[in-house]
């Protein structure tokens, strides 16, 4: 991957005011690689203390069009076909981590495979759900239409 | 259902903080159904301008699992399973209607749909995305653990 | 829907030898609207006697294929993309129909709902199964390539 | 695993009217993991020559209601609570093998992925499909009612 592409996705991703309200960071970028993290805000949270299903279904989303378009050479459009998420175990922990990898890279669709990891003070990772994603890709090149 | 537990669910709802963050409000419910309608913020919207995929499928989670609770004569504690959301349209209206419908109401299990319209100012409603989710019941009665 | 267009689907289900292995029949046709009928065969129960899932998940797939087919006004080559069935009720009964309708009939993608009933020789109905399916349509006219 | 258990979801297998008809055969077994090969027929192809997607569910269906049994020390009874197979690449191959291995063993709910790869006579491999699978534990013990 490309210092220029890395530097389009991480421009992109900076500019999300979702991601900024989620306070999220990207903790891994590569080829088709896609990962972010956040630390636990109290919208985020159930009652109980564990991060809610809709914070989860929010980076499988965001981790997934950022692997697709990763995946991708040069600054693509992407737009959300589907969105498929198993809910596994309690994300009890303060931290939650997506980690999406291309597993199809389409001309025209792709589909991802987003697993979203909690993670407590104490560095204990628990799997708290894993998930299918499939992106159109709309264009090649769409200036005003980047991936965010 | 009881005036007692359409208030439950209103209070249930009126705690939760992302949905507080999203400015929603209920503006359906009955037995097995629960509507949520939200403004668009900047932080919801694409840079085209539609809503993004991660507030449709956070309409979707809290819809049905509000859905699913309503269904239930008592105050229930839901855990979501999975949900699977279908995108169809372009959300480019200024709300955004989540309306959610019981499909099955199990003992353990249910079965949500969520319907997702796009309305703009002028009233036009557009189908911007159906969905199906599961949701497993976890206690009759958890006092501190309620839905939200 | 021509009658030509109904033709050539009617034509394409019959070679189908999947179709013809289980007994399958058209017993409902329209524009973006396509039903298959089943009777029960050993080969499609569990031991218990009811519908296994395999059964249910072929009768989604292909009466949404054709459903897909049916809303195009010219003969069609889709692909599935993706495919989720939701069972909710055990379908204890002699038959299974497959309801499957159009949600959207996009210029790519098409997604479509197939209800799956259970009917027992009393003509009672249980909705054994939902789902959504989408497809892909891989060129308007493709002769050795129909949906069949 | 014990031998015993093997040897249970072995005949359980052997008794599947379903599988015998595909022609299918265990190509391996572990403690959560399950295999299933077949060899191409008539009805499992579309005109083009690639196996059709409702073949494709159906092995995705019986590899991973196995799989989920394997991870349980007793015989067990399952049942399907939704399915959810993505069909990433044409199934050219004379050979379609169904690899699943379970993500979540849980008390009541078990989540399966099962890929499903195609083999030319040559031997070259191509993931034709990638799926997750929920299944509900219906009961720990019921003589009656086993996985088949």
């Amino acid at each position: 991957m490309s210092n220029e592409r890395k530097k389009q996705l991480q421009e992109s991703f900076n500019r999300s005011k979702m991601m900024e309200l989620f306070g999220a960071e990207i903790t891994g970028i590569g080829e088709g690689y896609f990962e972010i993290t956040v630390a636990k805000q109290e919208f985020m949270a159930r009652p109980a203390g564990m991060f809610n299903g809709s914070t989860i279904a929010t980076l499988v989303d965001v981790s997934s069009g950022y692997a697709g378009a990763s995946a991708k050479p040069e600054d693509s459009y992407f737009t959300t076909v589907e969105l498929k998420v198993n809910y596994l175990n309690p994300a009890f922990g303060e931290q939650l981590v997506a980690k999406a990898q291309v597993v199809k890279n389409g001309k025209v669709l792709t589909v991802v495979r987003s697993d979203v990891f909690s993670i407590t003070n104490k560095g204990e990772e628990t799997l708290a759900a894993t998930s299918l994603v499939t992106l159109m890709q709309l264009s090649k090149k769409a200036p005003d239409k980047q991936i965010d």
